[in-house]
């Protein structure tokens, strides 16, 4: 492993640590409308969730798909965030939208696409709020701590990494979901890391199966796509979750988070 | 999925089925002599594993690596079986040496890099045991199930898959252990199951995770390799746990697969 | 690279050696029938293709496709070596089949799926014919050349690679053609280095860039499928050429071939 | 392949075309300092290439590595671009940058790690320069297109793609050359394409055969890095050639690609 100083653990030190809650982000992949994001938030507050996911600022691979609602996106994040007390996790693709950003978020996502942009990297790292950082799909464990390096060098420690599903030769599953990392992680460095199992796997079928492995591999929580109707989704329609998903699965979780404690190393 | 009459899921029965215990398959990658494989079988019967592994013909990358004690070995396993009385899960290589192996082994294994030997397929598809089908290492689900069909149309119904890892970019692990097939498996077909944390990870101090993780996916259970002095193993040394990792991990797996039962959709 | 005695250069001897022609292996991915065979083998003879390829023991992923004439086929290549003086490349695939494929074959091709069939490897290497050993799908370089190793280690030098196409994410080709390799073998080894363009790329129209890209980067000849008509092919058909396409490919390679001696370290 | 309005041929139109000459790009991985920049162009300059690469603000994966010269490094470009009367291909990582840049660079470098960076995709489609887009470490050709796209919808059609390798399971070389994508790109777009055989191998000693194999595929030309002292260069020494490796690489490309013309289809 590279030489990092700041998310490299200075000692392996074992001890079995106080478990807090798993940290569990749920929402839509993209803000759609009022509505639809209101109807989100009061289904997962009322869940128990804390952490909302929303993105406004979508990175597509074509410039012809919907690119989120930016602006308008922010009114909407602003007004349902008081009205509910929620926190906001949203991803931040471009570094001039920093401060409207900050503004409203509580998490900041450095998305897959942007795990290798150093400079958006530095510039979170000056920003005083926790990051959340997804692996590059093909990015090695090394370039991926490296990058979560970037932004702890610029004095912001407070990183979650989430591992998303790397790029494979299987077709089957959107990505292939590298668990391997959970632990590697867990033993190497002093970050947290979540898992998600949407991005992980592209297949709400399997997203329940792939959270309990998640936590079961030792990952500090989860981050998972939840619509009131998966398929008429703006986008990842096909690996998000309805309500009633939502709840059985979050149950598993908690339940399942807080029998695993002891077993882990 | 491609069309096959055999391994797939006439309709997808999702009745939570009564579950048994799971399915552990432990001991050294290779036999390596009577006393080392004796002490082995001794301790790991006494933890309650039934199902031992014990690899005589190995395939090996390099012509100039052990290849296992082969003619020898299957004497030593003979004598271990009997005195005892386990199950022993060994590999084929050849598949000139189908009936020696037959004669000591439980359970018959496939491994990776046989997994599209398709004549060796439909010799073990007539043997009248169970088999034990490794994934390629870079085969696609569909690959694998065709190749599982490959034994079922000779047949041969009693087929256990393995999911040992694959290969990708990533060099920090061995193999990246794709857990999302567990599901996959489970909810299209009819076969069983299980999963290698060894080959999966090769690191030693991620297999209590991986196997973990595995369960909570929905495994019918785990292969692990096992062996006194890991250090000085011929083969896998730094993917085998020794007795003590094993004992907790065991205890782990058990307890676990249990738990999560409800669980899994 | 891994200590290998038989396969490496004892010293990297760069002296520019005498050229001979390009080896050009042209045929039918399977032999289907009599007819359709004579009449390709008649159109490569008149182009002046001595090595005719010729599956008659096919490995396929569904055991419901097409597995080749078999022993019906052998006759096939028979009658048409003698009616044509041509020499077979053909797959073996089965090692009890080695005897019947010895008869016929001047050259035996060890297929991608069996790279590290090792049991064949080592019959192949008893067998006193020239063999052409295909790279395993996700083989490594280092694998690949230990597989010749096994080979050679029998006592039979005469091993002619074949890159084909590894697997990779990228779907809009069958595979990624790896040329780096070709220099890497050239440069390392004695041994002899061909391309197959047509399982390189899976698409036809590939196919004539891809030759010609193989035999700049050094590779000593080229595999190609050629079926009088692709369309109907009962294997491989979107990746053979028709005659015509041949027939400029075939002109293209030996001038290039010719050509760019001089520029190759 | 995805509906792309600008990229993309409108019909597929194989008249064969007039060639010009090849577009070499070539010059040292980074500026190190104002004499090794001018010693290096000078001898280019010489030899007849136009196009000088040289980076000032450089992504690497590791914070501790050596990161351009930046400001500094262009005042050099600046002042020996002028004094040889030379091109400068120049890489934009970060948008504020992109004024300072767009004065001394005559193509633009939109580096592997920012494929998917789409506000620096768009900012420089207004730029009014040519664009050198890099293709992803594992973009499929139909998201490197898609990329495309993100700048040719802002109005500027000048661009180039560029080749470089992806990531594999290989680790012999340090990326997977693609040439494939060649004649792909050559087929489907109206885009111009060149090859990197410095990052596609990472070894000097593969770079003559793949720069060979690139313009044989049907390449528009290579972009290879160059320095007076590979061992001493500050980054990418060991695929960097020196300048008696490169003349004769350039020697060869240039006849290679006047002979090669009227084979591609």
């Amino acid at each position: 492993m590279v030489k990092l100083k700041k998310v490299l653990k200075k000692e392996n030190n074992n001890k079995a640590k106080e478990r807090e809650k798993p940290l569990i982000i749920a929402g839509p992949c993209s803000v759609e409308n009022y509505d639809i994001f209101e109807e989100t938030v009061a289904f997962l507050k009322e869940c128990g969730v804390e952490y909302i996911r929303g993105g406004i600022f979508k990175p597509r691979t074509s410039p012809y798909s919907f690119q989120g609602l930016r602006e308008e996106g922010i009114e909407i994040l602003k007004s349902i965030k008081i009205k509910y007390n929620i926190k906001i996790v949203s991803e931040l693709l471009d570094l001039r939208d920093i401060e409207s950003l900050i503004e409203i978020a509580d998490i900041i996502q450095i998305g897959s696409r942007n795990m290798y942009n150093y400079p958006l990297l530095k510039e979170v790292g000056k920003a005083g709020k926790t990051i959340l950082l997804k692996r590059g799909i093909s990015a090695t464990i090394e370039e991926w701590l490296s990058a979560a390096e970037y932004i702890a060098l610029e004095g912001n420690s407070n990183i979650i990494l989430c591992e998303r599903g790397i790029r494979t030769f299987e077709t089957y599953t959107r990505n292939t979901l590298d668990l391997n990392c959970v632990p590697v992680i867990k033993q190497k460095t002093n970050l947290k890391i979540i898992v998600d199992p949407s991005h992980g796997t592209g297949k709400r079928e399997l997203i329940n199966s792939m959270s309990l492995a998640a936590i079961a591999s030792g990952a500090d929580g989860i981050m998972v796509e939840v619509h009131p109707n998966p398929d008429k989704a703006l986008s990842d329609g096909e690996q998000s979750v309805n309500f009633e998903e939502f709840k059985s699965i979050y149950k598993n979780i908690v339940n399942l988070y807080n029998y695993i404690g002891g077993m882990i190393i």
